[in-house]
């Protein structure tokens, strides 16, 4: 059991030459160990995860060992630094864990083990000298989170602002399964597909979990062969990302999506989209905002009047919409010496991509020689023109900037795009972009890559960043020092005298029949004070306090717990 | 390419027995095709995969090829009359799957293919007797379904009567992420613990999609070291079981939980339990129901009592819970053929069982002298008649019923457990039970299987079966008559003549802005006629009628859409 002495050595954390032999037989044993446990020991990587990995560096002898090589994999993902501050691990843990491994398999190697103990502590291998009171720490999984009722709150309260504004369009709103076919998501997602989690094939359908709303809406669709609809979804996405979690990013996110599916005229639908995402930010409160808005034919013009060749549409797209991040003398350097556009080439899409404005930007470009003269453009110009003056209309124009950098990663648009951006505000101190809060387009394709005859539904939507929003508004609660209610608690039916405890259940029982918001408290005998305390910690602003002369009476003392006293008055009740 | 051949063969539905060989050959290119396909042709199974499925089944050489077998076990899953009744495939789509799959590979397979598609021709192998006309059908993953509008908007309002409960009761809601560390489900499920879905291994840590909310819970409990909390949560599960869908059970599904955690004086969160699920039955109109409680500790103190060996207490604890399906004599049958009672000890227990009652069966079963000699049932006993005690105090004991034969299947009960049923109504036309509705109990161990100290916190709670709700309340709504409205808009802004599109635009921004749920059409000239149908089929109760002479005028008409006239009204509004 040469398995066993590498084991307890990485317990002991210090791994000599000699068994260099060793370890190579014990990647079997290692490789069966791992095939259950996501770490050495406990739930989080530690010290003994980094004690492993560089053993396993200088050998690497794990091409044969599925399990062995998805742990080293995933410890390779950190950063050294990650990995140098990996918490110790807990020794005493780590022995019960490979005794309990052991205990599974048949009894005989169990006796084998015993014996080889005795032979360990004859070589003189203690496994005495570890580190107690070590915690054994629960994690969720990497790039996840759990919500606690504070967020939670918080969270509900932005989404059912963010509905209201739906539901005052007339949005209906769906679900589908967390998961698809993985063929349905397939092809959707150019590079980003290696993102997409799959499930493990235990027998039956190769299934993924999604990655955005917009394809399963399409999905949906084309399955039901609907043609309009307008609805809303807000759920989970899941991306296999290696994001930085400290900047707010998660492999489990909510996406908040609105869309407007069916052949109507041009622009109508698109105009409401930003009427919305308008209406949302005001209702929320947000600081300065702006809506860019672009046109994915008018960009396709540009290129071609500028000579782009086609087939590099794609990535100069991509380049342009780096321009929110980096200055232009960077995007043009990548164009050149990256995508291989000429200088002369690159020059003009930068006189194009750094104007911004409204109306009059429309004008000077149907003015512009090279563009007029391009169908494409003239198209993309014509449609932004006509969403400018229903924006007008629609009360919009103010928060709206046509904006040519605007570009969108995503292949699937076809016509206007559009990108909602926070500016800095007294919250951060600064004057730049919190960057983007929700964006969206025209995708009048998508659905038809669905369809046996290709049968095409237009498309337009924008997704709310509603992650953002939360940190944003989490940021704003934090600064205003006000604390978030987790209930909505009314009453709290306090006893100041001991065995009351059925009077105060009979009371709480005729406020909740009445549909009163009620608590007390879950012990015979609280003490008042604790009780007030309640009060005060979850903001419950009236406590009905009984007592046996009041019970005598049959009325009970009311007393209000905070100094903004709310709601429904409540009065003359009688405790029985 | 034999593996053309052969998949040449199943478009034509006809494999001769010539072709034994080459299909063996054919297995890896088989098992390539399917590493990314979950049927052979399309999104559902097809004939195809009839055809394939009975071919493999007579040559079984499959062992080395994942995708083929994961595909077999698949097919297997399905009932003969199942497979028997999969719609034909479309051979033109087959083949270009085929094809497209083939492209893929090295140009020089494709040449090959040309070859070989000419040699197949000259062997009279036609491939043009197929059927057209076939749709590429959609689907989701097995177990799973889309929600339409009309679902979701009856899945909402049931949620949010559900949820004014807990609210009223003051509890918060959290929520965790969908998948967990392999290692956290572990353990918890027994037997089941094989429907649980695992994600595939992707480099990084073992994933498994929750089962349930209770153990997230639990886990959430442990890590934040929380003692005491009285959250609800409602999000999705996932169970690979072959669950039929007919009678309503899907592999992903809703559960609705409530829980309270903390260290508390016997039976008062309890209590509030049961009153719990009385509210929320009650306020969903809920037909004829009672809520059934027992004790985990009656049940072990009984089973001993009656001479059942400790190490059969969980077997024939499961046998019991079979008692609300399956007459007394054929369970007894189970626990003397099967789980080896003696027929004295078997009889005993049914002596028991087979009872219920209130206040009235504790006192009888207090006076029996085997019982109330055994400390664990007479705690049980005492727990139940204080569990009484306080639901007569909250009103509720008229729905409750202890009942000897509730047992639950979860390991993981202490103490009380819970479990409403609904019982016939109009809506079934026989008077057996629909079955449970809701059900839980006390668990006060499962925090501590995560905590390193194993320090408990005492848990009570119940689920409410939401699916079996959903389901009821669906069967309701088509029993009377009634539709379901998706949308909450309240006005819908017409126009009566042509060109008045910026108008209509006008009127709906003015009311958006007032707060008012405004739809109007995306077409520029809409008729009106179809525009007051859409009023109709959507239940907008009002619209305002737009024409030129209301515009001079600066009013509008308003007109009611239902008889059933409803909401905020409308009036004076001006046109600009």
């Amino acid at each position: 059991m040469p398995e066993i002495i590498f084991l307890l050595q990485v317990v002991n954390g210090s791994i000599s030459n000699i068994y260099t032999k060793i370890i190579a037989n014990s990647c079997e044993f290692l490789n069966n160990y791992l095939s259950t446990r996501s770490y050495v020991c406990g739930y989080i990587p530690t010290s003994a995860d980094k004690i492993l990995f560089d053993t396993i560096f200088n050998y690497k002898t794990i091409d044969n060992f599925a399990h062995v090589q998805r742990w080293y994999k995933h410890i390779e993902s950190y950063s050294p630094n990650e990995i140098y501050s990996f918490p110790p691990y807990n020794s005493y843990q780590l022995e019960s864990l490979i005794t309990k491994f052991l205990d599974i398999q048949v009894a005989e190697e169990v006796a084998k083990l015993l014996e080889l103990k005795a032979q360990l502590n004859e070589t003189g291998v203690s496994t005495n000298h570890v580190c107690v009171n070590q915690k054994f720490t629960l994690k969720t999984a990497k790039g996840t989170r759990d919500f606690s009722p504070e967020q939670m709150a918080l969270r509900l309260s932005v989404l059912d602002k963010i509905v209201s504004v739906f539901k005052k369009h007339g949005a209906e709103t769906i679900d589908t399964p967390v998961f698809e076919l993985k063929e349905v998501l397939t092809g959707k997602y150019g590079e980003d597909s290696k993102l997409i989690y799959d499930l493990k094939d235990q027998g039956g359908e190769i299934l993924s979990l999604r990655y955005d709303l917009t394809v399963p809406f399409a999905r949906y669709l084309a399955m039901n062969k609907i043609t309009n609809i307008k609805r809303y979804h807000i759920a989970k996405v899941y991306r296999r990302d290696n994001p930085s979690i400290s900047k707010g990013r998660y492999r489990e996110f909510y996406q908040c999506d609105f869309d407007i599916a069916g052949a109507y005229d041009p622009m109508i639908p698109d105009a409401e989209c930003v009427k919305i995402v308008y209406e949302i930010l005001t209702i929320l409160n947000m600081p300065t905002f702006f809506i860019k808005i672009n046109h994915r034919k008018l960009l396709d013009g540009m290129f071609e009047a500028c000579g782009v060749p086609k087939d590099s549409f794609r990535a100069i797209c991509s380049a342009v919409d780096k321009l929110d991040k980096s200055p232009w003398e960077e995007v043009r350097k990548e164009m050149i010496n990256e995508k291989g556009l000429t200088e002369e080439c690159a020059n003009k899409i930068g006189e194009y991509v750094q104007l911004n404005g409204k109306s009059d930007l429309v004008q000077k470009l149907l003015n512009d020689d090279k563009l007029s003269k391009n169908k494409s453009a003239l198209e993309g110009l014509e449609s932004i023109s006509l969403l400018l003056k229903y924006c007008e209309i629609y009360g919009t124009l103010d928060k709206v900037l046509f904006d040519l950098s605007l570009a969108r990663g995503l292949d699937y648009y076809t016509g206007v795009i559009y990108e909602a951006v926070l500016v800095g505000d007294e919250l951060t101190g600064d004057d730049y972009s919190v960057g983007s809060i929700a964006g969206g387009g025209r995708y009048d394709n998508l659905v038809g890559m669905f369809d046996p005859k290709n049968k095409e539904v237009p498309c337009v939507g924008v997704s709310i960043g509603v992650e953002r929003l939360f940190a944003v508004m989490e940021a704003k609660l934090v600064a205003s020092n006000k604390k978030q209610r987790t209930t909505e608690v009314e009453v709290f039916v306090a006893t100041a005298q001991k065995n009351l405890l059925e009077e105060r259940m009979k009371v709480c029982s005729e406020l909740w029949d009445e549909g009163f918001k009620v608590e007390h408290s879950y012990k015979k005998n609280p003490k008042l004070l604790v009780q007030l305390q309640h009060c005060e910690e979850y903001g419950i602003p009236l406590a009905v306090i009984l007592g046996e002369s009041e019970i005598k009476n049959g009325v009970v003392k009311l007393r209000s717990c905070s100094n903004t006293r709310r709601g429904r008055s409540i009065k003359n009740i009688s405790s029985r």
